[in-house]
């Protein structure tokens, strides 16, 4: 009775959403971090308006990327619809990162000495959902005998600890990196955009879970994808990023299929 | 597609069980380690025959004693159908003890280094299910406009390490010891088993972990009851801690409710 049922009531609806379910290309676009949405019975978990609508919460534009790449590459599209404060689906139940007590400058209230059925009641209610989405599109796509791939988007701020970062497009992997590898050879004959792999972050930060998870144990290709967020505050910023990244992905894909 | 279902197949059935169902004492019988049997699809985790059929695989005669205590005390009976080898559901998902590499003097080769995929197809398939069908049962109950009361059985093995144990019953508590001190009580007044608090383990071990996640953050009365395995080798030993036991806990939660 302390169960999921206590995060997310009838009027929050579904944890995760599905969109362009028809998508035929075989690509999965995973977005972990596109709701700064609390679940109602969370509160503010003791943080400020600006803090809950910032960085911390969500990752500005990641959805509205996500969404152009699912129309331009014709993949399903799966993201989670409440905020990374109350779990992070791109970390494991057991990383303290899942339900993080601090998140860069903030320390988060509500995260604070969690009790075991707090702890449960996000994992059972936010995390396996989220992955048993992802995991029945790959399946489904492999049953239908295509050659499911993985790209998951994400955005970074282009501030982090008061410190500045150059670099605009991270092109993320682990242990496979095909796929990246493919992107960042084509981005290296130039373009717009400064482009660097494991950047900001990489498999060493453990921020490549959704890959570990869905990816590798398979052999799928896969990716994840970090976009500077100042790129992506207005829709002509989105088309732009979204329209390279299309042509990176697809154009990488066929060398690497 | 890395899922669950890798972890339990069509031939190996659900992995809880619920019996006597239409219990109305509001008691809930739990028993996570009611089980040696592994998932068709895990082989022998590296370990000998020996090792698969000890106390680390499961608490030989706890569900012999649950099912009575059930069937005396007119409560529900949830227990895991599957082996603690694979997921001990007394532990959360971000213990190391969940998946143990190691328990006691036996390594277990199937459980080094999981992979995140392989961590998360357990933990979806054996811990999630198990703790919420214990929290559909305490919900219905307390639905129903009846006292949920959460009673956890365990057994122990009479030789840990080398060392004998002189215990016979243990009655574990957390930080609610309502139940367990009535218990507690009555079994100071004298009778045929050694009986002591919090032994040989305690919350400090962290085997509390059901309790903790489904009676304290509600008040439930509750209590975690560990019998020495060579006390039920055999039917009548069963019965006589099943008889003791019926009338220990009945006589407390009178003088508790």
């Amino acid at each position: 009775m302390l169960l999921r049922s206590g995060i997310l009531t009838a009027s929050d609806g579904e944890a995760v959403a599905l969109e362009n379910a028809t998508g035929t290309s075989g690509v999965v676009l995973v977005c972990e971090h596109a709701s700064a949405v609390l679940p109602a019975a969370a509160g503010d978990l003791g943080l400020s308006a600006d803090a809950l609508s910032s960085h911390i919460a969500w990752d500005p534009g990641a959805l509205a990327i996500a969404r152009r790449l699912s129309t331009a590459l014709d993949g399903v599209l799966v993201h989670q619809r409440f905020s990374r404060l109350i779990y992070d689906c791109n970390r494991p139940p057991e990383s303290p990162a899942a339900m993080p007590e601090k998140s860069e400058i903030y320390e988060i209230p509500g995260n604070r000495d969690l009790a075991p059925a707090e702890r449960y009641a996000r994992t059972a209610a936010l995390y396996i959902p989220f992955h048993d989405r992802v995991s029945a599109e790959l399946s489904r796509i492999a049953g239908e005998g295509r050659k499911p791939v993985v790209v998951t988007i994400h955005t970074f701020t282009p501030v982090y600890f008061g410190k500045p970062r150059e670099v605009e497009i991270g092109i993320l992997h682990d242990t496979d990196s095909r796929l990246a590898d493919a992107m960042l050879e084509a981005a290296a004959a130039g373009g717009p955009y400064r482009v660097e792999r494991n950047s900001p972050y990489g498999p060493e930060d453990g921020v490549t879970h959704t890959l570990r998870l869905h990816a590798l144990p398979l052999g799928l290709a896969n990716v994840m994808i970090e976009v500077r967020n100042d790129l992506v505050r207005d829709d002509a910023g989105v088309e732009a990023v979204s329209a390279y990244l299309a042509d990176l992905i697809s154009g990488a894909l066929e060398r690497v299929a």
